[in-house]
Formats: C-alpha cells, sequence, structure tokens
C-alpha cells in the first residue's frame, strides 16, 4: 500500500489520453501529469536533445515524490526510456512495448500495420519491439503528420479529417494488415474516423489502454497499488509554458472539471 | 559598400520565404540564414520565452558579423522586436509593419483581413500596426492553424488545402474585405489556393517582399549595400537541431541547390 502518485510525461497535451487511462483503470491512484508545451514537438528533436529533456522532467516528477513514472510520449519513449530507466532507480515503463505487445496478441495474419508521427516512424521502435516479440511479424509503418494538427484543431469527426486518413491508410488495405497500432498518443481521439476507414475487420491497438493494464500489473507485482479511495479526483498537472490552451484540451479528453495548470520552468531540473 | 552578409531568423523554415525575396530584391548581399528548429514552433510559447530565444539568435547572427537582421518570424517579430532593438545597436527590421504599411496602401474599403498562426492572430500585432497608420481601417483577424501543417505536408494544390481554405475564410467574405495579409511566413507557398477562394478582386500582402523592399532602402540609407557581385549565392543555413527536413523544404522554397545546413547549439549563446 503506497498512497504517492503516478508520474505521466508527454511533450505536449496527448498524454492526456494514456493519462485518462490510467485514472480509468486505476481509480485510486493519485496522477502527477507533466505535459513539455515549451519545448513541444519532440518529433522533430535529435536523441541527444529528448534524453535531456526526459531528464530533466523525471528529476522534476522526483521532486513530486511520485513512485513510478510512466513516458506517455512515443518519441521521448523511443530514444530515452532505455537512458532513463538505467540512470534512475525509480520503476518507469513506456506505451511502446505495451502496444507491441497486444499487437502481436491480436494479429492473426502476421501482418500489423503502425501509424504514427513522422519520428515515431521513423525510429522503428513499434517495428523493432514486435520483431524482438516475433520476428515473423511483417510490420508496416506510416507516418500521419496531419492527424496532430487536425485533432487539436477539433476536427474529431470530419470529412476533412476522413479525406486525409483515407489517403494515408491506403497503404494498409493493399497488404492487407488485420491490426493497426494507434503509435501517437492523439490518435485514439479519432478512433472511429480510423476504424470507419480500415473496415469493422481490423483491429485497432490503443497503446494508451495497453500501458494502463501494464502500469496495474507492475504496482501489484511491487506491491505499491493504492488502495486509499481517491474520489476527489487529486490529480495535477504541470506544463512549462503557458497553460491556457491546455486546460481547454485537458477538459475534452478528461471530461471532468480539471485541477488549475501550474506552470514551472523546467530547464531548472 | 558593405559585404558584410544580412542576418535572417524564423523559428523553423517559414521565414525561409522571406530569405527568398531577400535574395531576388538584392541579388549581391549574402544572407545567414538561422532556423530555430530545436525550439519550434514559436506560437505556443510566452513573451519572456520568444525574447530570449531572439536574444540568443541576435547574438549567435552577431558572431557571424552581420550588417543588419530580419525578423522573419511573426512571433518573434511581435514579442521581441522592440526589445531586441533596444538591447542591440545594429539595425533590426520585422515583418509585419512592412505588411501593415502595404495593406493600408492597397485597401480602398478599409476593410483588412489578417490570417496566420494562433500566436500571431492573438498578439493583434498586424492590428495594432494598421490602426497606428489608419485608425478608420477596420481589421478582422483569423487564426488558420491547419495551413503550416499542410503546407509542410506538400498539400500546397490540393482539395483538402482548398476546402480547409474555404472554411477559415469565409469570414472575410461576409465583410467583405478588399485586402488579406499573409500573415504567417508559409502562406506565400497557398498564395493561389487564397486568391482563388478570395476572388480576383481581392488584394493579398504578402509581408516578405514587403520586407524585402524595406530592407533594400534600409540598406541604401545606411549605405550599407553590396555593389559586389554574388554569383555564386554565398548564402549560410543554421539551424539548432537537425538539419535534414529542413535541407528537404528549402530546396523546395529557394529552388536552387543549397550549402549543407549546419547544426549549431544555440542556448551556448
Amino acid at each position: 500500500m503506497d498512497t504517492r502518485p503516478i508520474g505521466v510525461f508527454d511533450s505536449g497535451v496527448g498524454g492526456l489520453t494514456v493519462a485518462k487511462e490510467i485514472m480509468a483503470l486505476l481509480p485510486n491512484e493519485k496522477v502527477i501529469y507533466f505535459g513539455d508545451t515549451a519545448r513541444v514537438p519532440y518529433g522533430s528533436k535529435s536523441k541527444t536533445t529528448i534524453v535531456r529533456y526526459s531528464q530533466q522532467i523525471v528529476r522534476f516528477l522526483l521532486t513530486e515524490d511520485v513512485k513510478a513514472i510512466v513516458i506517455a510520449c512515443n518519441t521521448a519513449n523511443s530514444y530515452a526510456l532505455e537512458e532513463v530507466k538505467e540512470m534512475f532507480s525509480i520503476p518507469i515503463i513506456g506505451v511502446a512495448l505495451p502496444g507491441a505487445e497486444m499487437a502481436v496478441n491480436a494479429t492473426q495474419n502476421y501482418k500489423i500495420g503502425v501509424i504514427g508521427t513522422e519520428g515515431t516512424i521513423k525510429s522503428e521502435i513499434y517495428s523493432k519491439l514486435i520483431n524482438q516479440i516475433n520476428p515473423g511479424a511483417e510490420v508496416i509503418g506510416k507516418a500521419c503528420p496531419l492527424f496532430v494538427p487536425l485533432v487539436e484543431e477539433g476536427l474529431i469527426n470530419d470529412s476533412v479529417t476522413e479525406e486525409i486518413a483515407r489517403r494515408y491508410l491506403d497503404d494498409f488495405k493493399q497488404k492487407p494488415v488485420d491490426t493497426v497500432v494507434l503509435g501517437c498518443t492523439h490518435y485514439p481521439l479519432i478512433e472511429d474516423v480510423i476504424q470507419k476507414i480500415m473496415g469493422d475487420k481490423v483491429y485497432l491497438v490503443n497503446p494508451a489502454f495497453e500501458t494502463a493494464k501494464n502500469l496495474k500489473d507492475l504496482l501489484i507485482k511491487n506491491n505499491i497499488e493504492n488502495s486509499e479511495i481517491n474520489t476527489n479526483h487529486h490529480h495535477y498537472f504541470y506544463v512549462s509554458d503557458r497553460a491556457e490552451k491546455f486546460e481547454e484540451f485537458a477538459k475534452i479528453i478528461l471530461n471532468y472539471p480539471m485541477m488549475p495548470v501550474k506552470q514551472i520552468n523546467i530547464e531548472d531540473y
């Protein structure tokens, strides 16, 4: 029994879809969320830069006395997970491995599609993890750079988003893949559009949900769950720049009135 | 006669449209371009942050012995132009004032539309400047957040870009405005789509072109033009992170084979 909070971080708002799944699956746990809004996006930055950013964020989260950390950002997961795991003794998990494991469990024909930002697809993180689990699986990655701006513009159920999705996902229909990993934390918000284009027979893997399940196992294994009921939603949200747009978007994703968002200077950590 | 280069900076690739106009209008001048690709985008960041970034970039450009600086970024222009002008003795100009002046010259009905990123529209920089020149002009701003990602995805002449443009520009047709300022350095690349939606009678102001004219006047006034012919395109390009995507995009905008792009650590300045 451990009442300390769970640290969750992302380059911006996207990781809130992961925080949401954690809050739903583990309602007793408190979440400390950090969104690096001053330095978003991570996708176009180098490994060295992302490792430095991730170290700073872990140091900040440790000052908030977290008991475990979830890297809810595919780029930071790809570039920095191993580095920060070696550097800090606290349990740290990413979103990619739980997503990759589920994809391998779900596929029947071993043709798996992965969609994400340019950075995530170029990093081949999902392909590598999937092929570590099953070297025979064929993984087809496709960058969908417009999905994040479309979601952030609120075009969730929109003909333009559908048209763009149709263009991006055409590649997958040729193969054909039977499983698609939503390899970017924004994508669960347009899951319906993606499902519509791909058809009912394709299984969509949401790594956010798989990560929450993974975190639950980790807390149980380490005997650090919180059994104290957290009915007041004692979650805290931090950003590195301007909280305004973050709050707006967070309310849409989390669907409950939020605590005020605090701004910190992440370069101090 | 002064053979030193002109410094031009932006948060990323967009300012290259300004560099392009400068190279076309002032073919003898050498350009040192800096794109802050590690910290892009500026639009969502605070004034304090943008002033600090701009100071660092001016200090870097001074190490390259520039004779004048153009802030080819609407956000940096809006938040930091006055601050850096006070701090450094070198001539520094932005893109917004030349654009605002041209808009007031061009309008017949004194209803002027301004399009840009959320940051630029919220800053009201064009409205303020236009109303300083002519307090009677009505200025209608409209943020078009998807234009930058659409342009960067290469959807220049595309039905999706046209559909999005139609939605964004509907407001202007109601008023109706007779002049529209392209208040973001990416927008000249989709000028044709915007012109098509707005119709032939609406005058589009390209601040990049107006800024090049303004710079020419400044060089003449200060007697610091370069009369030595620069046939070899001796321009230099610097970025703060990963040059790859920058080079790709720069070739499209500038339309000539570029010098290799160098990466520097801007936090050192």
